[in-house]
């Protein structure tokens, strides 16, 4: 087998008959990370380094690892300089998905079928230069060839959506939809956090003082979300504090945050359990599905935090959280009225949730492997065993959690050839019958997602 | 490779060749929730409902994750009914092992190669209808054509024992034993603690008002037991507290529960970690296995507990509990004195428990892919694993932990085929020679558990 | 495919190609238990028994597990005796590397093909004592046979090296270093820490009143070491203390200990993060590897401590242990400065350790799959796992960590093995070009290591 070529990841017959069904369905993608402005102007790309490098913090930390100076990750170079130390370094990334995403990119929206290494390095940047001034080579049409139908971004509450409405306008043939993720309002201890729900309070016009004033003030942001076709919401914890908590006492303890003094770490998990029903609740009122990322520590490497901020590479996983204890009174709360959509990102947390989304039924439901699980080994991993704990035709579905426009396509060609490969090997065993392999492939592809996020 | 064909779940020849040599091998199962007064009245089944779904709580928990209504579970409609709503949905159960096992009930026991799904739900009904009306699809039948040489049922201490008895004095040709498991007298903060209390008194005919008393009347229930043939204890505990304990300190904490106090936490450690002692102490005695199924979060999802009562499926696994630090004081108090296996719930406790069973040599033993790891990636995922820390040979073999009868032949023939196939491939790399193979799956399969539990 | 034969582990024909590149590479290994003096000294072997089981607790563990008296392990019969019961039960031992291990030994070192097992031990054993007492099989010539260029044993700051210097002044053509690995300095609760400080003031001819002279004292056996070569430390720890510790605190926790009491767990956290934040400055400025293995539970079994004192059998792995929190200070601290690798005992810390070593960076590198993984399966989930969430190309590389001469050519075989059907997998499923697989195999057996640890 010829490196990416048309069997890639399929390793029997029966696979390559799966991926054969599945492989021109529309993409719907419940939840990325998208530049919706980038895609409003749809202005030409400037080259490959900015496509494909230049917001993707995954190919930030592999370029790290093997030791590429910060200038020419996030530094103030050329991107034809940046490109050229990338290329260096890229066969360093063997095994690793970037590895071959990029490859992806390269071989089946540019059609160029090079090596990314030093001797092809200024070749590649020539080539792929040329065929990003063209016409057809704009965001809108990136994503109309990659056939993407539903794309939700991820934004904050306070976001006017202004890119959103003026392609809800537009004659884009995608389907933009935003996702309301109200973190910053959670992270309570976060220097900036009080000046954060002062802006609420403008976006509302209405000072906030309460935290009724506060859940008031998200629950129109929540609406006018929902009037812009928002499907789900989503949020990001480290531990999913869900207590069941009295209105008064997270009252005291956003008061006492509001008056300048940091909260201690009960008052944190209370304030944040609090908010998080309250979400629920508005969630509920929408027939919204809820996403929880957990799991994340966010920032643990100061170095890159104090001089590159947030989301620049320095998050981890950690094994060593409690997720059943925080999260159970909120399940029971809202069993059965609220849609639940669980990402695990330490994959020794699967079998918790699993169990977990099992022991509750309809409306809850496990997410794709996420992030440092989006490989083949990780998807792979994660599919075979959910179906066997849970069931695999309610898993909630693969999402590209994309950082750059061009993941829409790879990542979604190698999560369907992953899943066509699980499938098929459990026809090849005896486990399943052929015809149903295909049905629940295009199931869990397509018309899960579609039922479970009304798109 | 046709669905559950004579291939199943044996990817190379080796495997084959392992598998012919076990298939016909009689079953000892160590472990299961046999309906003993089924078994003993003999009588024919009703429907496939019945004797597939209505007391396996695995079906019930799919059934639900699909949305189908609770009435048609475990509610009143007819049998029929619920049948055909299952049959609805059951091509959506793909992927889970329940999909397998209910079909190859279907194909093996009554010869029906049907799919179950909508279209032939009625025709299954018909055609089983009239194959359980036969004189040979009664109980006893049943379980000697799935060549069921022994097994063990789950019992309360304080349990009469009768249809035991009448089994034992009856032509049944399957050996059916008691086990010992005396759970109620664990969960000290339990509202009906203090009756059940009293109703093991009574079974021995004293009153019971300190630990001693307690303990005096388990042993009589234990004696009894044994007597009546059992050979292993059986504990469920999420956490295994086995720390030493005074007797002064537990006979405090039990009478403060008997005056009708709930207890604190480190009470209910200390009363549990007592208890468990004196049950190591008793086993000791009688030269019973002890078998420890650790790591279940019972009853998580209220909604099931306040309606459908305990074991009905809101019981999860969590990775987030301590096992060395609780179990390491038992573990030495009765090293090489006691036969103890262990069950982990969640496969996260896998490492944990493998390296612990090796260092505690030849008495304690890792147990079987329990629950949710009791499918073929579950299991082989654990097979894979434990001999490369533990020793594969003397790991204490399959269990079927059955809720029907039915699942005895179908549970069996999936681990026998998984064990085959994992030793087989051990033998295409070249890591064991094919003759060991064999040999080593014959005593997996037979001679270890005729060992390790003196049937 | 035949039993250990060329094609041993290798399922496809890349693989096969991959391992021919790779296995005639010289060996490099950063950590082992090589017996020094047995080594300078270069007399025969006694016979099979001293040689593959007498100094291998690998062995012991399993013998015992099979219900091996003692005294056939570590007791006074003789060397003969001993054998012979290996051989009665070594057929159990069937899928654990033990059994793979010495059988390779005996194929490629002995040329005897013979299994081991009751029949053929009176056989094995004539024949190897025969090939044991011929001239080249003394432990530099079978070194020089194994390929070892390089290995680095583990060593006690205060050993005096005398073994190493000899080596280093003879015509041994393998390059033997020493670790540096202070262990004892950090047990500060252990009963004979105090007399141990003493001896650590006696090699350097100082008495220790305070931390500092500690410090002080360590330093200048750091400073011998890095004359004799050393080009690393390493540290066994179960939690990675590595909080940020006043020098004051520090100070008085030391004094404390040093008048003869024991200190609390708050105190000795503190005082173990403490000396590892000193080591680490110590490494820094030779710009050596500082090796971290974590997660041993030692000593657990109590019989086997007290009757065979530590290292004996009784250390198992466990999950429930924090990582990130007592580690992330110390990884800040040295960030960018100090070249670390973490070895992982417990396999599911894989997922933390993968994604820390990830967000630091060049510097720090996950370490091969330690102890209970250091088999087929273990090695392959492992390596198929880190390059999809780190980089496979600066994983820190195999180690042997044998505690027998003969190890070095039998794990390395088995590794090399893994790595190339792990890689061979990659090329087949179209993820990466085969030339590249090559490239990646060589420089993880060989560059890789000389780079990061400057052999």
């Amino acid at each position: 087998m010829a490196f990416l070529d048309e069997n890639y990841l399929l390793t029997n017959n029966t696979a390559k008959k799966v991926y054969n069904q599945i492989k021109d369905l529309p993409i719907l993608d419940a939840h990325n990370h998208a530049d919706i402005k980038e895609i409003r102007e749809n202005k030409n790309y400037s080259d490959i380094w900015f496509i494909e490098a230049a917001t993707d913090h995954y190919v930030w930390e592999l370029l790290r690892k093997r030791g590429v100076d910060e200038k020419y990750i996030t530094g103030n170079v050329s991107n034809k300089e940046k490109w050229m130390k990338l290329s260096e370094v890229f066969e360093d990334l063997v095994a690793n998905p970037v590895y071959e995403w990029v490859h992806l990119d390269l071989q089946r929206r540019f059609g160029i079928d090079l090596l990314i290494n030093e001797k092809n390095a200024e070749k590649i940047w020539d080539q792929t230069k040329e065929i990003l001034s063209q016409k057809n080579f704009k965001p809108q049409s990136l994503l109309k060839e990659m056939n993407v139908e539903v794309m939700c971004s991820t934004d904050d509450p306070i976001d006017s959506l202004e890119h959103h409405r003026a392609l809800k306008e537009s004659d884009c043939k995608t389907k933009i939809l935003p996702t309301w993720r109200p973190d910053k309002s959670m992270r309570i201890n976060k220097e900036d956090f009080p000046e954060y729900i002062g802006k609420v309070g403008q976006r509302v016009q209405k000072e906030i003082l309460t935290i009724d004033d506060l859940i008031d003030a998200l629950q129109k942001t929540h609406d006018f979300f929902e009037k812009m076709g928002a499907k789900a919401s989503d949020h990001g914890v480290e531990i999913p504090f869900g207590y069941n908590i009295d209105h008064e006492k997270a009252d005291q303890i956003f008061k006492k945050r509001m008056r300048g003094k940091k909260v201690n770490k009960e008052e944190e998990k209370a304030y944040m359990s609090y908010m998080l029903h309250q979400f629920g609740q508005m969630n509920v009122k929408s027939n919204w599905v809820m996403q929880i990322h957990l799991g994340a520590v966010r920032d643990i490497r100061n170095k890159l935090y104090n001089n590159i901020g947030p989301d620049s590479g320095g998050d981890i996983s950690n094994h060593f959280i409690s997720i059943v204890e925080p999260l159970k009174a909120f399940l029971n709360k809202f069993d059965g009225r609220l849609k639940i959509v669980l990402y695990a990102l330490d994959p020794t947390h699967y079998p918790t949730l699993a169990t977990l989304t099992r022991a509750f039924g309809e409306t809850v439901s496990l997410g794709a492997a996420w992030w440092f699980n989006d490989s083949p080994i990780g998807m792979k991993r994660q599919l075979e065993y959910i179906g066997t704990v849970d069931l695999l035709m309610t898993f909630a579905g693969m999402v590209t959690d994309s950082r750059k426009l061009m993941s829409y396509g790879s990542r979604t060609e190698m999560f369907r050839r992953v899943l066509s490969d699980v499938l098929g090997n459990l026809v090849e065993k005896g486990q399943i019958p052929l015809d149903l392999a295909i049905q629940s492939a295009k199931h869990i592809c397509y018309e899960r997602k579609r039922n479970l996020f009304n798109f």
